[in-house]
């Protein structure tokens, strides 16, 4: 059986050329021209990413959300996409995903002008898919393995808020709206990305857990990388509806779907928009975590790991 | 249940710009600065495109030639694409579906600068997706709803081959080569599209059947268009393992996959590169057909109806 990372790695030997960033970036940097392009692509599957009583609009949302994160992260804006849809034989479905994907595509400003719309085999679970364009705001995009040893590590926004969401739901609650919200209607941070992109030396978005995707960029860049829980921000409602504690921290960092955007800069640097200092680079490897300077195990689950 | 005329009428709702080209062409074409780009995706789903047991690495070479087969139909050059893969659990047909990945991309000097893999639900058919990106040889590549009444109707190559391998393979043969080869590997005609940019009025790539394909661009023209079933160019290896007649040719004009460029064009024109004219466009709407001048009644299917 094939993993994702070892297929990636068998593409990875055929994605030779210079915009693919070997595959292990959130989008793909092409120049034609005097034009840059960030291109990125995300699917999701049903029973994997989303499940079948979902609500489509919110899917739909969702879909939309994982691509402009990825172009938010390296400093574009989005301009136009395309879709790919299994269609599910249920109308309501469909017209209510399309609906969704309407109102995501109108509040992040991205025209769809193309896609293909495929009949699948019967029963088999829809499968969605976005491929995304955007314009950069600097000439070179954020990677993720620019990272400076003398780095710090910030993000955006609070952590964690997806993830409670989710938990909330699953419990079968609906508040705090906040939390139920940022898991249902992510909001990518655009204007946050292009501002960002003129000073962060590495950047990516939250997207699996901000511990695992941490280390992801330490590991591009040839680095290590240390966190302190406690300087992870969490949302009042998160701290109300959960604790401000280390468990808490600790789920929060590790729960994905944040949508936030990650980033190495010079921990002098001014900071064009409001982030948080949660941890920083060093020579070395690997991620180590603590708890106001104490040190703390890492979990066995860094983020959510895709099967 | 929705069908994709449907789903694509609720998509074309909110695909209003004009690179969308109403959702009913070939490809979109996305002007960005003075550069235009073409953009086309197209998905293959097992057991609906393709079998489990066709070899992977035609899979690949086919889910690759669909989508430049719509660029070359613009007149654009493939530059760049994105893959989305679901993944088989598999290893073997994963690693062959790369190789032919490879293959193809190399054949039609297309570069892969990303995409998505993902883990689907246990058990469920594969589903394959690619977004292609081509630079265009005119400024506004030519559109399916450009014949004027005046014009003749064209085709590359011969038609049916593709249709003929299947039956072929279908009936537990491998030869004549030219015939499977046509099934498996099918050649995206790059140059003749960006020949052919030149002086068409009207283009598409003939992917479901000529009769069905020429009736839309008859129907994209606000025109009808007449068809002479004796002039559709037939191989040597068809007409041997077929025949020439009505019902061969009928047969060869309705089974797709020809991966061939209809196109509308002045009669009296120079052509840049060797087509045949198989009949030609009028006031009115609908298609006709004739043999040999003499008319004959509409098959039942015109073409490979999605679903």
């Amino acid at each position: 059986m094939t993993t994702e990372p070892a297929y990636i790695d068998l593409l990875r030997s055929i994605a030779t050329d210079p915009a693919a960033r070997r595959l292990a970036d959130d989008a793909a940097v092409l120049t034609i021209g005097k034009q840059s392009l960030v291109l990125t692509k995300d699917m999701l599957a049903q029973g994997v990413h989303f499940l079948p009583d979902d609500p489509p609009a919110d899917v739909a949302w969702k879909l939309v959300a994982a691509n402009v994160s990825d172009l938010a992260a390296k400093g574009a804006t989005p301009l136009a996409c395309l879709t790919g849809h299994t269609l599910s034989g249920d109308a309501a479905w469909d017209s209510a995903f399309v609906q969704g994907l309407g109102e995501a595509l109108d509040h992040y400003g991205m025209l769809l002008i193309g896609g293909d719309t495929i009949s699948a085999a019967a029963g088999a679970p829809r499968v969605l898919s976005l491929t995304a364009i955007g314009l950069p705001s600097v000439p070179v995009p954020p990677s993720r393995s620019g990272a400076l040893a003398s780095d710090g590590l910030f993000v955006t926004g609070t952590i964690g808020d997806g993830w409670a969401g989710l938990q909330l739901l699953q419990a079968g609650r609906t508040e705090p709206r906040s939390l139920i919200s940022a898991y249902r209607r992510p909001q990518a941070r655009i204007a946050d990305g292009r501002a960002l992109a003129q000073i962060a030396h590495a950047m990516m978005d939250v997207s699996d857990g901000l511990l695992i995707d941490a280390a992801r960029m330490a590991d591009a860049s040839g680095l290590g990388v240390k966190i302190d829980l406690a300087k992870v921000p969490l949302s009042e409602d998160f701290v109300g509806a959960f604790a401000a504690d280390q468990d808490a921290a600790l789920s929060a960092a590790t729960g994905g779907d944040d949508y936030q955007l990650l980033f190495a800069a010079d921990g002098q640097a001014h900071l064009p928009v409001p982030a948080v200092r949660v941890g920083g680079f060093a020579e070395g490897s690997g991620l180590t975590i603590s708890w106001n300077g104490m040190p703390v195990d890492l979990p066995a689950k860094l983020g959510w790991l895709h099967g």
